[in-house]
């Protein structure tokens, strides 16, 4: 089992966290964004949609997109919650992150940290302040009264929210005013296993 | 159980649909979003990121997001693959959709044809263009070579992309270069118990 991908992308860090919380290694093959190694025809024929992580097993067959390799590697271990509601809600909390955390916090960490903040794209970083906001409340009041996402236990889905919410303030997200989130990244960084996130 | 939801849009539209092919039903509750019913005190309390679909159970408990309700509504059915590699890819489908589909084609979609492509979106809606044509290019590779998107079987991962991709040329998607996508739109019409989305 390989994995693609690039240690300081918070997408491809879930692979490399979920792997050390549970233990296991698995070869890393290092893809390089800016150099266009997800553009070759290569990599084009394992992930169509260009994109890193991607996880390729031995026989050949890939899987891409982080949550669902996520759920993959994780299979069978105690980050699955056993009820099928709660492993509905954890699946929430995944879907949530792509679709309503991901594209604001990431974004703007991107285009902060990565691009400097360039004047041209100073207004695409601004528009995604209130929507990163939004997404931060919406954890804020579950861990208000939930140490973890689901189940007050860890599981898959704070691994998927870990990611980019706790380097929010690199897209310029002040966790000051969300201490509930504050508090479950101490919780997550107590973890045995625990790796941080490649600089 | 109840579903909150809008039959016109597209997310919601996945939960009627898997309801119609299992034979399921399930209370249905009205959610006009124009008119704020999903910004009163009542609805934030039950889903705090204020969006339709959401489920709720007869105890109380809620879930949100559309393909998250799917799983939960699917499972133990034959819509979920039963090797764990297989459940695996199903979730990737899933997670492409709310990724690199969705944003594109269902936002296009409602510029265009609910808010009737005003000048002040035009720019928007062009720039959505290029992306929704990117992920129809990545189903149309797949189902080139397989029937349906995961192990040559109807699964969920079907339902949650046939929601916007049956509809995209109206967000301006001609899908006449894509034949195997129209075959397969083609094969899930004709399943038993297939519902067509509300207009
Ligand atoms: N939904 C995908 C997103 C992955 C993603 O956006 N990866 C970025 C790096 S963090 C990438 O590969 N970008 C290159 C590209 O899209 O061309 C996932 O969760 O894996
Ligand atoms: N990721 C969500 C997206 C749901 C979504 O965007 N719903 C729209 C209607 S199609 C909505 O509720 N919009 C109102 C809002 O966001 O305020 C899902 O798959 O359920």
């Amino acid at each position: 089992m390989q994995i693609y991908g690039d240690k300081r992308s918070g997408n491809c860090y879930k692979i490399q966290l979920l792997l050390a919380l549970l233990g296991k290694s698995c070869e890393w093959i290092d893809i390089d964004l800016l150099a266009g190694d997800s553009r070759t025809p290569a990599f084009l024929n394992k992930n169509p949609n260009g994109k890193i992580p991607l996880l390729e097993l031995d026989d050949g067959r890939t899987l891409a997109e982080s949550n669902a390799i996520l759920n993959y590697i994780g299979s069978g271990s105690s980050l699955i919650p056993s009820s099928a509601f709660d492993q509905a809600q954890m699946l929430q909390w995944q879907f949530f992150e792509q679709y309503s955390h991901e594209p604001y916090i990431a974004v703007a960490r991107y285009i902060n940290l990565y691009l400097g903040l360039p004047d041209e794209r100073k207004s695409e970083y601004e528009s995604k302040q209130d929507g990163g906001h939004k997404a931060l409340s919406v954890m804020e009041q579950r861990l208000a009264s939930s140490l973890y996402l689901v189940g007050n236990q860890l599981s898959l889905a704070d691994i998927s929210l870990f990611a980019y919410t706790h380097v929010a303030h690199q897209g310029g997200f002040d966790l000051i005013g969300y201490p509930a989130i504050r508090n479950w990244i101490s919780l997550i960084k107590d973890h045995k296993g625990f790796v941080p996130m490649a600089v």
